[in-house]
């Protein structure tokens, strides 16, 4: 397992590149818009892992609501697992909410599935399995 | 540049081994009393990075007033700097505004300084510089 990357939720990727690129000196390497997920997102990586900064493409999508209820900051934490389905199965054993059962696709052909904060000490986690 | 650790706020470090650890399958490498910072803290790596459970020793202690306002969920994401007074100084070039402006000693000898969320799109960021 290691971290696969952290979604960071922001109202303007644009804005918020004047830390993370220009102060902070990461590089943008992709960007792309996730539409069913209504979110844009950059790519900065950052050693094995790499910050995402989220930007809603609606007021009304996940990370659109966040920013109403929330503000700007840490929307989720993703881990990258070798095989999860069987990591879906030991949650599940143990009692773990999840809200994706199953693996579904997400950027770039990966399966992914996230585990309900309430189970996961407020932490929205998503879990990713790369081919 | 990579990842130090993700510190996340918890009422209480045992109950939430329930998910990182017996759920997860982390693995509790530490436990510390940071007793200047009011908190408790169990280290889990995973994989070159680290979740920090962070158990707050007051109620008035900076993890104890977050989780007040907050709830549990990520409190700092921490970012390992080969230079920590070389990024500060970038830093503070580029307007960001820094909770230390100088480095001072965190947990095993390292020198950390913390972003301002303001700064940072929400986030606490704290740079890490190990020996």
């Amino acid at each position: 397992m290691n971290v696969d990357h952290i979604g960071i939720a922001t109202q303007r990727i644009d804005d918020s590149l004047a830390f993370w690129r220009d102060a902070l000196g990461l590089e943008v390497t992709a960007t792309e818009d996730v539409t069913e997920q209504g979110v844009r997102v950059a790519m900065l990586p950052l050693g094995d892992t790499r910050v995402e900064l989220l930007e809603p493409l609606s007021e009304d999508s996940p990370v659109g609501k966040f920013l109403q209820k929330r503000g700007p900051g840490v929307h989720h934490i993703a881990v990258r697992v070798a095989d999860i389905c069987a990591t879906l199965a030991r949650l599940k054993e143990n009692g773990t909410r999840l809200i994706d059962e199953t693996p579904r696709r997400g950027a770039g052909g990966c399966l992914v599935a996230f585990v309900h904060p309430t189970s996961a000490n407020g932490v929205l986690l998503e879990l990713v399995q790369h081919d």
